[in-house]
């Protein structure tokens, strides 16, 4: 997949649109960082809400990121008028979300006519520093309109 | 794995402690419904702020409860001053999340001393029915005191 | 998902008829041991050509006849003349596959018209005793004609 | 990781032995391409023993080569005298194996002390053109000696 270039406005429009419908990502606090063709990258503060018991960033806080910068990477290159919806995802915890910001970034790995393959890595920043702490893996479904 | 039966006021002291140390389970009005030997259930209210694009529960939502059961089904088989962390955890999404209520119920596949693997069923409750809308596959790590 | 009764002798054909174009399946000795709907189980020695480095068997013999048994449970429930394509796969591998054969007993989980998501369970068997070896987990794709 | 350099003779003496006594390795027809540390890549013709009912690759020889490719390249960045057992594997199947070759190319994602996290692509070679056909990604369990 081209990962370069920009969206059309058209495609821009749509992913905001969707973001902004979606509650989850206003109660994590998560904003869209970056929109291009097959690469979309979401961020999201470590809220005290979003943690877990030792304190890092709780599980649902990086999938939630991570599935939803792969399903709007997924849009990026749908025709227009379409949706996506995750049939499945897998996600490894490679380290500890320590910090206070989670960064994920999703790209296509093949867009097909019936599935789109996506991954997502997401990494933690803290003090300047940031390290990779999940990977997702996952199947969209395009929805014609 | 036996499933049947109690666990001791131990444990289910442990899992309780750690269920409320995490900001991410008040955020999502999540509770602990059951406690049992390789068997937990954790429900969650469907909230506005727990919503995707289209008003169904969030995957995220999904996700954060079916994990947070699979672990816990985990630690509840561990010895005592373990804990489990996600190393890995598949997620297939089987139907929208329609309705006002999602129950996650979290169970051991099986425990061993390196790795224990769990399961987790969501479902969604909508006007006195219920659907399945997720099925959870993963690999707890259990992290010895 | 009813996985009693019987199917149809055109679906019995189909998939046998299918099995028996697979060179693989016998490369490496398999056989349809039971046709049901939504539940195919295949067995398959654990020949020394399908052992790994300690004498088991080899994850890809596991995984081969784990994922026809899925394949082939998915086809059981689609209308005649349908095809159905592996998408993705997940397999734990639970314990060593130690014994002469292994048993896969696929099933469906969910059947949509879009996705089949399927399930299989792998046991060995030694000495009269079997362990469950591997649990598989993914996505089937229905073809119509 | 870093994926340049050599391996020890050592560590290419270890996965030589390991591979060749897999008899699955020899009855797919496969063989070390590269071993590097933590890049290994593995090939093999498209018999027609094992073949699908298409005539393509079979998802079993596809698994079965990057699944070990995938494994050995976590043994090529363990310590002397270390084995390593796949857990869990992911296989996505991007498009139909046709063509006379497979090569599978594993590469390490995290190297920790309790688990490896792996990746392995494989490309179908038909008529001096590949094609990307399918994504594994796992969990490796290093066992100490």
């Amino acid at each position: 997949m081209g990962h370069a270039g920009t969206v059309s406005t058209g495609v821009e429009a749509r992913i905001r649109e969707s973001f902004a419908a979606q509650g989850m990502m206003a109660t994590l606090g998560a904003r869209l960082a970056h929109i291009g063709p097959g690469l979309v990258r979401i961020e999201a503060p470590i809220l005290p809400g979003s943690r877990q018991q030792h304190g890092f960033a709780h599980a649902g806080l990086t999938f939630s990121i991570g599935d939803s910068a792969a399903g709007y990477a997924a849009l990026s290159v749908m025709p227009e008028g379409h949706e996506v919806l995750t049939s499945e995802m897998k996600i490894h915890l490679l380290a500890p979300a320590k910090g206070d910001l989670l960064v994920a970034t999703g790209r296509v790995i093949r867009a097909g006519r019936r599935l789109v393959i996506v991954q997502a890595d997401v990494h933690a920043h803290a003090h300047g520093r940031q390290s990779h702490v999940a990977l997702l893996t996952g199947t969209m479904i395009p929805l014609a309109p």
